[in-house]
Formats: C-alpha cells, sequence, structure tokens
C-alpha cells in the first residue's frame, strides 16, 4: 500500500509516518522509484505499537527508538528479551535515583527474601531504593517487612504477566508482546488498584457505621 | 524560623519557597513585619511533600497545587477523602480517554464483578476503558473474565494500602498519608512488578531448560 493509505489504516497522519520513518524508529517501505515507497501490514502494527508507547506509554520519540530497536534484535533466549526490554524502559521512579545507595541494602534484601533471580545491574534496584528514600523522607519507612505483603502480590501479578506470553513462539511476537504487557499494562494495573481503594475505602467506612451488620 | 532556615531543613532553594508561596501551594508564614515572615514544621513537612509530588509524584505545579487544595479542606468522612483527593490525581492513562466510551461496559462490568462501590463519576472508569481499547488495538484484548485475575490482586493490594491510614485520627495527617499511598506507592509496585517479572521469568527459563530437577 502507499503512505497515503497507510495512513488511512493507522489513523496515523502522512505527516507523523515521515517523521517516524525519519527519526528510525520504522523500517522504510520497499522503494517502487524515487519517490514511492510500498508499506505492509507490518508497518500497520508497527505504527499502532508506535502509537501506544508514545501516548498511553509516556515515551519520548528517542525511547520508544530504544525498546523498537531492542524489539528488532535477535534473541537467543526469549523470555530473557523481558529483562532487556525491561531496561530499555523508561524506569517510573528514576527522578531522585541519586544518592539513595544507602536503601539499595534494603531493597537487596527484599528481592532475596522474595528468591527473585534478579541482576544486580538492573536499573529498577536503584529506582526503588530512591522511592523508599521519598516515602521515608515523608515520614513512611517502608523496611523489608512491610514491603514483603506488596512484594508477594507483584510475584503473583508477574505470575499473570508470564502467562500472557508463554506459548508465543515467533521471537518478534514475543517481543512485541512483552514489551506491550509491560508498559501498557502498567496504567491498568494502577486504574485496578485507584478503584479497588475506592471500593475498599467505603466498604470500611460503611462497616464502621453500621458494626453489627456484615 | 526564618525563610533560610526553612531552606536549609527542607533542602528546598529558597527561591523555589518563594515560587511555591507566590503559587499559593503553601500558607504564607506568620508576619514578622514588613519583609520578615516566620515559619514553623509545619512548612518542612509541606515542602517536602510538594518535592515529593512534583518529582516522585510527576505532578505540575498546578496539579500538585489542586491537590494540596483538596487535603487543606475539611472533609466528613475521613476515608471518603481518598476517593477526592483520587480524583485530583493525575489519571495514568488519560491521555487517551476520548472515544474510549464502548470499553466502558465493560469496566461497569468488572466493577460490579468485583462488588467494589466506585461512584459512577470516577474518571478512572473512562481512562481504565481507554487503556484497554488500547490494548486492544494492539492485538490483546482483555476480557472481563481475563481481568479478573489482576482486578483480584488489586484489590489485595488495596487493602494493605487502607490499612496503612487505619487509625490516623487527624484529618490533615490522614489526607497527606493518603496522597503519599496513592501517589508515591504507585512507582513502588510498578517496580516491585518489574524485579518480580525478570525473577519469574529466568525462573521459567530455568525450569524449561531442566524439567526434570525442581
Amino acid at each position: 500500500m502507499r503512505i497515503s493509505e497507510l495512513s488511512r489504516q493507522s489513523g496515523v497522519p502522512v505527516a507523523s509516518i515521515k517523521y517516524y520513518l525519519r527519526k528510525g524508529l520504522m523500517p522504510a517501505g520497499r522503494a517502487m522509484g524515487a519517490t514511492l515507497a510500498e508499506y505492509g501490514e507490518e508497518h500497520v502494527q508497527r505504527l499502532r505499537l508506535i502509537r501506544a508507547l508514545t501516548t498511553l506509554g509516556g515515551l519520548s520519540i528517542a525511547a520508544a527508538r530504544d525498546v523498537l530497536a531492542e524489539i528488532d534484535q535477535p534473541h537467543d533466549d526469549p523470555r530473557g528479551m523481558l529483562g532487556v526490554i525491561h531496561y530499555a524502559l523508561r524506569t517510573p521512579a528514576d527522578a531522585g535515583a541519586t544518592g539513595a545507595e544507602e536503601l539499595t541494602e534494603r531493597v537487596d534484601s527484599l528481592v532475596e527474601a522474595m528468591d527473585w533471580d534478579v541482576s544486580e545491574a538492573s536499573p529498577h534496584r536503584l529506582a526503588l531504593a530512591a522511592s523508599l528514600r521519598e516515602l521515608s523522607r515523608l515520614g513512611m519507612d517502608f523496611g523489608v517487612d512491610d514491603l514483603l505483603p506488596y512484594a508477594t502480590l507483584a510475584a503473583a501479578v508477574a505470575r499473570l504477566d508470564l502467562d500472557q506470553i508463554d506459548g508465543i513462539e515467533d521471537r518478534m511476537a514475543l517481543a512485541e508482546r512483552a514489551a506491550i504487557i509491560t508498559l501498557l499494562l502498567e496504567p491498568v494495573l494502577a486504574l485496578l488498584r485507584r478503584l479497588a481503594q475506592e471500593g475498599e475505602a467505603r466498604r470500611r467506612t460503611a462497616e464502621a457505621a453500621a458494626p453489627h451488620t456484615a
């Protein structure tokens, strides 16, 4: 298909498509002449992924390019790729990730207590330490014992996540799926938590008002 | 204390403090003369909260002011306040929240299946619908049955969250704590999930490589 049809099918304006091509987020189409190129279904899918990463995922164009480059790499171990993609993705809390070294010990203890096999190089260790430091400064010191119940639930979420990519043989499809699950399920989980918080808060208020009725 | 001492104790530069005062994020100090004001411990605490909301929380100055204004309001029901604060906070996925009306029915079914008492006016309903639509566009259609296991875990997280503010009598302290838990625990949970994902991915890879050893 021509670029105009690609724009129609993907819902992405032609100017944006050209911009993504120029920035290297998307492979070029098959050249059909000096100024004409032919695009395929894979370009439609790629455009949808770019849009999802940059809008819902909140990634910059540069960050999206890094993630897509990672997805395009061949990987020996399909599941290990998840970790690589992870590290390319923005860290939710890297704004304050310096000077939190004193709390990384607590993170290390937690990872050990959960028996998680996590690379020493994972940027999420320091990011978590930074978040804990910030909470501690605000008077909420979360020790390992306070974090364990949350970590146990996170492990259960991770099992559901991995179930979503089990059995996918195609490496490209697997990488794409892994990025989508990690990045785009994050707001879904945050929203489910907020809805659940409101439900739980109202339930407790109702129970406090009428303690003798269940 | 004077503004210089407030700056020292809070770690926030004097220029930033003056900016927050001007923007109405913080109550003025007690006037001690034409150009002198006296600040107290509550100003130190407030500055820490402003920094946390705007750095780790990722809020704009305007959004932080809205949240703080909500915290400063008197509330009849301390727990209900959580919901009000919620709605003032940024929605993780509001970037694509238009045109997802067709998926709100799915969200409504989920909320009903979970027996969550959530206001019809909650902006998180539409935001969740928008996230689900985006996932569906990318080939991952999450129906109510797919979402239920995630929602069940979110409910467990919400119970832990509410436990953190149980027993706090002071309304101001409660509101502040609620905002911190909702907003600043979000990156913590996201990071725990990513660490858990890496652990789970490696565990499954190891099991697949050596299926006969446990």
